[in-house]
């Protein structure tokens, strides 16, 4: 949270696009995980490791927007993007149930809990809860053995499914016909946290059900103050950090910068697509050494670093886009400014101090909130909507370019590739080599390369990967690809 | 199970329409609990007071055709219909969470259950759940007294929201777009037997957590052998049935045969809507005087009386209809027999053998169908719409003669009205006088009768108070309704 105020409230001072709104992000997320895993399997200390990443970082950085090298992103085509967020949502959807399973695991569902908790003095039948802090060396080890409770898995699903349909419900509510708009949207808008807030009530009213809670620090400190402090030792905190791993850590760096690069670069297509009618331009390559240096600085003092979030900055554009009257109403401008950005930015850090009511959110409403979040990003990814074209009957196909010019044994034939595509990513994310996902993800642009013009024509494929944002590096902006689509 | 099986199979072989289905309904259910809660605090025998109700019945049904009194149903108007199909499915959806507050009550969410159970012994402080018998004089008595379990609340809850989520969604994907549309409507037409097998699976693979399971007898025997036979004495069971008491049935039969008539009626008016191009028609005296003849008998046996059941007589006839092929397929013909109706019936009676499977299944997966069905059920009423328009800006409002032609201030004064009548309704439901429900929704009559050409204007009525089915008793029966109404 300090990391994301800070960062964002920099951003938003001196960037190109001050429109953009930066934070972490489910990329990333799965980065830090393997890169933690991967460090704990090493014996390597995770957070000194982060800051040898973050050098590496700047100095990707510099090189690369010492050669404008933004023109490499005209290489990731939709193919490679798509698989990309839906193997983020399926990240999302599997690790709810994974967490949920592990609750069921520690307190499972008996008729005498008595019975499990006498075990307790019985070292080969310890029950354990996944409470767990860090120990000296930085790692992740059981601490605590709690008991089993009656109830909690049950409340926990009970939870989790409750704060999914509301949010869910509320979502859908937004766009339907019920109550005046102004209501209806302010109520759609702040689904989530209407969703989260009943889940504390609840949970609140249950007093004899053990739930989980959410862990907050009191006031501006580190997650664990015992094992570090605000500045980590690049030479290793605990133990030396490997020389040989210092030089190593580009190649990880590299991993993050492809993931910044990637989301970000996406981010600010869509955020300044030419509908927007905005005035002042972007400057994306500005922007990008200023996020990934940041980033770099912030992993010094054991901080996260971020990139540019699409879902908040569209949302954030949308928000202060005018639009004129009438029955067909169009973009008239964006307010273009600092100042909403600043504010978001301050916002996040002030909710630091509102620890009182956070650690009263049980853990469970949140991973309904994550359900929630992987479940409806699914339904803007066009690969999503084919892989549901796939169990559609052909009269109902949509008037899409990918559905009507190209012939439909051919879009399921595409479709189909980027399932086998997402499921190896799948595999490797599961394997000891999750580290490795970005190469993995990258081999899908040969992929798609040796793919046009053998098993799909050029024209297919310029229907079945066209770009959404509509803002192309290719040499031919202004051509329309519904328009050259041929008929099937 | 008996009753409904015996009396089907007579009804469809000789009724005049035996494309009515015959079954218990929602409207008797509440009868007979206003009368067995009435029969209780005045301490009579109330299997023994049913006879008496059933020979007023058959008497009542006499009368009633030999004076061709189906003349009669002219006054119940739209107005009424709705307030009493909105009254019936709250008492569903009321029920369903009144059982499970009464689960909660019985299992309480605690930490330690052992507390609890020990206080068994300690008479002040006994905790029992709703499993109760017949006592000798046919009164409900609590009988057993139970554990109190844990994780028994929470999978009821999970178990209810469970079943009606699944049939609910189920329903939704039949009218949606996936699967060829085959596999679709047969997945959508067994939604409901789909999502009580999925939670009986999900409750057999849960050893550890008690749940209350369906109770069906083994075989053919009336529910309770100990306390009745087959065959009940009129004069009384267990003690002699007061006289006084022979002649007063003669007010709860009026209001069984409203029930009946009500009910019957309008079911026979929508399945022989001149759209369906029946070739027989409707006897509507003869069928109500089997009907009535074969409840009045059914009593002597202490098994339920019927009535037409309006959901599935329209659901039957809609089976049987063939479209016709094109682009805008109408009604060709409905194939009228009396083989569909036995072979229902028939199945109803084999389903008495089916109690090992029967056994199995939950109660509060039966509470989640009631909830579907109480939920559901209301999608239908015209004045579910209207209430739903009390809080839908004007834009909205649909293209319905009562949206577009009577001012809108108007036509929420009618929903507003219709909304007072069912809360008056609600209270007495809830009060001791429940009995008198029928007379109070009479009430309504002369209610709408005073309002038309003092509140609204009789045309405004008319597109208020339209009928349904366009079969309707008026002198005009050609004039369609939506001409005559006035712009506002």
């Amino acid at each position: 949270m300090v990391s994301t105020s800070i960062q964002g409230i920099i951003f938003s001072i001196i960037a190109a696009q001050p429109i953009l709104v930066i934070g972490f992000s489910g990329p990333l997320l799965v980065f830090e995980e393997a890169f933690y895993s991967f460090c704990k399997s090493q014996d390597i200390e995770y957070i000194v490791g982060r800051i040898w990443v973050g050098m590496w970082l700047i100095l990707i950085v510099i090189i690369i927007v010492a050669v404008e090298g933004s023109f490499l992103v005209k290489f990731i085509s939709r193919f490679t993007q798509e698989i990309f967020s839906i193997l983020i949502s399926l990240i999302f959807i599997y690790e709810t149930f994974n967490k949920l399973i592990k609750i069921f695991k520690a307190h499972p569902l008996v008729l005498n809990y008595d019975h499990l908790n006498i075990s307790l003095d019985n070292p080969f039948h310890i029950l354990v809860t996944e409470h767990s802090v860090l120990d000296h060396h930085g790692n992740l080890t059981i601490h605590e053995i709690e008991r089993a409770y009656p109830n909690t898995a049950l409340l926990s699903i009970c939870l989790m499914l409750g704060c999914f349909f509301i949010a869910y419900f509320l979502r859908h509510f937004k766009n339907g016909h019920y109550l005046p708009g102004l209501i209806r949207r302010l109520i759609g808008d702040f689904g989530v946290p209407i969703a989260i807030f009943l889940m504390i009530a609840i949970d609140f009213n249950i007093k004899d059900v053990y739930t989980q809670k959410l862990v907050v620090p009191k006031g501006i400190k580190v997650t664990n103050p015992k094992v570090r402090g605000w500045f980590i030792n690049p030479m290793g905190e605990n133990k030396p950090f490997p020389i040989w791993m210092m030089g190593a850590c580009c190649v990880p760096a590299v991993l993050v910068f492809i993931l910044i690069f990637l989301e970000s670069q996406i981010t600010t297509l869509i955020v300044s697509k030419p509908e927007r009618k905005m005035v002042k331009g972007s400057g994306f390559h500005f922007d990008l050494l200023l996020l990934v240096t940041m980033g770099g600085i912030a992993s010094i003092f054991g901080v996260p670093w971020l990139s540019a979030a699409t879902v908040r900055s569209v949302t954030h554009a949308n928000a202060l886009t005018v639009m004129s009257k009438g029955p067909k109403p169009e973009i008239e401008k964006v307010i273009e400014q600092r100042i909403s950005g600043i504010i978001v930015a301050i916002m996040v850090g002030a909710s630091i101090f509102m620890e009182p009511i956070l650690k009263m959110i049980p853990m469970t409403a949140l991973f309904g909130i994550f359900l929630y979040m992987g479940i409806t990003s699914l339904s803007g990814i066009q690969m999503w909507d084919r892989m549901l074209l796939l169990i559609t009957p052909k009269k109902y196909h949509p008037a899409e370019a990918y559905a009507t010019r190209v012939k439909t044994m051919k879009m399921h034939l595409f479709t189909a590739v980027q399932l086998v595509c997402l499921g190896l990513l799948w595999v490797v994310k599961m394997s000891a080599f999750s580290l490795a996902l970005p190469f993995v993800l990258i081999l899908t642009i040969p992929l798609r390369m040796f793919m046009t013009g053998t098993i799909f024509t050029p024209l297919e494929m310029k229907c079945l990967d066209a770009d959404d944002a509509k803002v192309t590096f290719e040499e031919e902006p202004g051509v329309d690809v519904y328009d050259e689509c041929p008929l099937p």
